[in-house]
């Protein structure tokens, strides 16, 4: 049975405008991984309406998954919470069970539980939440789409939270071999290495570090046995160049 | 005139499996940003062909300009070129002026130009070439769209060969604010200061830092004299926070 699929949906003008560099692509990626999900599809939009109803429709029909990062904070930029809604024709209002968690947290810090703190527990009807043991403001998973916060450690706790409940498949397993030789004197014997083993994928990443020319031969499979094999074959080619 | 608008994508296993963080987005944003060209969306796609087709002419077709970092090498992994030709129905083969470039290059390097390097050379017939004073291997922009390589310093090369024959409109700039409280307080008087001047984008980033939680405040414009009096207004609204 083949893995399930997701796509992430970052919703984020400061990554478009180059102001901020993304962190949580990489981290979202390793970790779906790890558990047997194989992450088909990013976007990056911008914090707009229909970009994001548009993107979030499009990706929620197309894969088993949906991770969206960014804009569920308090301030006027923050509307995710409303786009998905509106994406599943669903009622959002301020939920009794994230208010509670909210309110109970302002209390313990002596804050004020003002309208703007509120605007986080807007949640859709038909949500569950997720967990943020980090800042409290919960994440939600509406259909198959689970949204998240942007901030990095926030995003990471949620993902920590989401993932471990979700099916997964057979962990896709890499093994890489450096070759010190320009990539296209590998490409030949890669090529036909890859053509031989169809279970497998391969990649080659070429570098340019200090003057040398060389590349990074990834092998990616479920098969840890195939990848062994692989890797064996591909260092006696290349045994001068390791 | 609204400044044009381009998208990115990005081709890639090795980010979507986590293996490698992407640092070519980063780079173009910023460069787009520079010359009044809004950068609006970013997808990142696997080396599969029908997935990049299916970008490239959604893309090509929403936005003025596309451009595309990844998968133009020698390998049998590198099918970006074929999928370009093929999505704008273009012949594709070795051609002349890149293969000059490349025959040249190797020669010069004392080292064979066999199969797998005349493979560099394959161009869409109505694509024009886009310099790499790193590796020679040359892009290509074909209609709208401008292919370029994954490798960060070739990218970074080819996007400074091709931006500036762009046609710029004004380009964004910001002012920040680091802002120590949180953002929960700061969200009421910014969203009445976002709507008081629709001609300026207010976006809010939320940071924690050793336990400190604060939001930096972005303001995009393209008139600097109404940035900085909105910096102003925000900076005496906050000053002790500031």
């Amino acid at each position: 049975m083949p893995n399930p699929t997701a796509a992430m949906l970052v919703i984020g003008d400061e990554i478009l405008s180059g102001r901020t560099r993304d962190a949580n692509m990489h981290y979202l990626a390793g970790k779906l991984t790890e558990h047997g999900i194989d992450l088909k599809e990013v976007r990056v939009v911008s914090d707009d309406a229909p970009a994001i109803e548009t993107a979030v429709i499009a990706l929620s029909k197309s894969y088993d998954h949906v991770f969206t990062s960014g804009g569920i904070g308090p301030t006027h930029d923050d509307i995710t919470a409303d786009c998905i809604a509106r994406a599943f024709d669903d009622h959002i209002d301020i939920r009794d069970d994230a208010r509670d968690l909210l309110a109970a947290h302002y209390a313990r810090q002596g804050q004020e539980f003002n309208a703007a703190r509120q605007r986080m527990a807007r949640i859709p009807d038909h949500a569950t939440l997720i967990d943020n043991p980090v800042s409290i403001a919960p994440g939600f998973t509406l259909e198959n789409v689970h949204v998240m916060a942007g901030v990095p450690s926030v995003f990471k706790a949620m993902v920590d939270s989401v993932i471990p409940d979700l099916t997964g498949g057979a962990p896709l397993q890499s093994r890489s071999i450096r070759i010190e030789r320009g990539e296209g004197e590998i490409a030949g014997p890669l090529g036909q290495l890859a053509n031989k083993n169809a279970d497998l994928s391969f990649g080659s990443y070429p570098f340019i570090q200090n003057g040398i020319f060389g590349a990074n031969i990834v092998i990616r499979g479920t098969d840890p046995a195939r990848l062994d094999a692989a890797v064996q074959t591909l260092s006696q080619l290349f045994s001068e160049d390791i």
